[in-house]
């Protein structure tokens, strides 16, 4: 996924000599905390957030060009970056909003953190019981039965407590990727306990054929 | 996760006499763009974001009261919901921040959209080659090379794209599970071609075992 696919078209663009009284509004308007500041070709040259505004307008100051950040301050990703990479900037910097440039400096787009926290909670946000499903549907030949009680003997057998296949499924049903992830203590637990249950169902699906 | 372990302890109360003109220089020194505002008992009764602040001041408002949103207008968590919770309000709302109350809904913190972003980050920023240690850690007896000449193999047949496993240890080595579930189209399609992978392995050490 490349940063122009993440990012939010709908944003505005000002220019030096806009207004600061007006650009104040216009950013109430469309509820935006920061703005690019771009010259007539588009390409960025400063940046505006609610805190510029609110200075300027205590100050009396008249343009953007005032009181904006310079180019030089602000962190862009390229329309061609890793979408991971805004995602790592607005981490690490406590950013709201990322402009995204084209090779041409001019701004086509910003990647928000709400939009990455949608994006990245799809995929938190997942039910466990379709991973299940996945997994089952990929050993032929084993039942759900025999996954929830593999992977209620797994539990039993990492966690010290007992727990029976009905259990575990009820667990799982109504649990999601991200919380299976805190409950196991990471990702690689998480894989690690899921790849035991495999095993196991792998190990008595041999077990019969040999029969 | 609750909510009161992902929250931002470090954010500052307003009361509904504050002066909008000290309020703004205070947001502005913080790097705020919201802030709630609180009672005698430190309990929510409204809340600001920088764009009440930019009308007000242009508007000539001198009391927070006269500017803030209501306190029936502010989406809230409790410190004991699932963190997720406040995941989700952020994502469904596009959320900068989402206050943290506690049972006498006085605010104890604020998730903000950014700290969503840097925890969700550190699962999406994981090594698929630490997926697979775990893994093999977990298959006991089966060695790096055969996951590796394994998962080529899985690869090469779900992709009908021919691949070595030199390459493919190249490839999950820099790679992360992000970019890897973009790549094979979702998390249940990553984690299938995983369990094949073990399927594989399980599959050839007990023809070794039988032999």
């Amino acid at each position: 996924m490349r940063a122009k696919e993440l990012m939010d078209k709908d944003f505005v663009y000002l220019n030096c000599d806009d207004s600061v009284v007006e650009v104040s509004k216009v950013m109430e308007e469309i509820r935006r905390f920061t703005c690019p500041v771009v010259n007539e070709n588009k390409q960025l040259v400063g940046w505006i957030t609610s805190f510029d505004i609110t200075r300027g307008l205590r100050n009396g100051n008249e343009k953007i060009s005032e009181i904006m950040s310079g180019y030089e301050e602000v962190a862009t990703v390229n329309e061609n970056d890793p979408a991971r990479l805004a995602v790592i900037l607005t981490a690490n910097n406590k950013f709201v909003t990322v402009p995204v440039v084209n090779d041409n400096n001019q701004v086509i787009g910003m990647v928000r953190a709400c939009d990455i926290v949608e994006l990245l909670s799809e995929l938190y946000d997942i039910k466990v019981s379709k991973l299940y499903k996945a997994m089952q549907n990929q050993l032929k030949g084993v039942t759900w039965e025999e996954l929830m009680a593999a992977s209620a003997l797994v539990s039993t057998k990492t966690t010290g407590k007992k727990i029976t296949a009905e259990e575990y499924e009820a667990n799982i049903m109504n649990s999601t990727f991200g919380e299976a992830i805190w409950a196991t203590g990471g990702l690689e637990k998480f894989f690690a306990g899921l790849i035991s249950v495999g095993e196991l169902v792998i190990a008595r699906r041999v077990g019969r054929a040999r029969r």
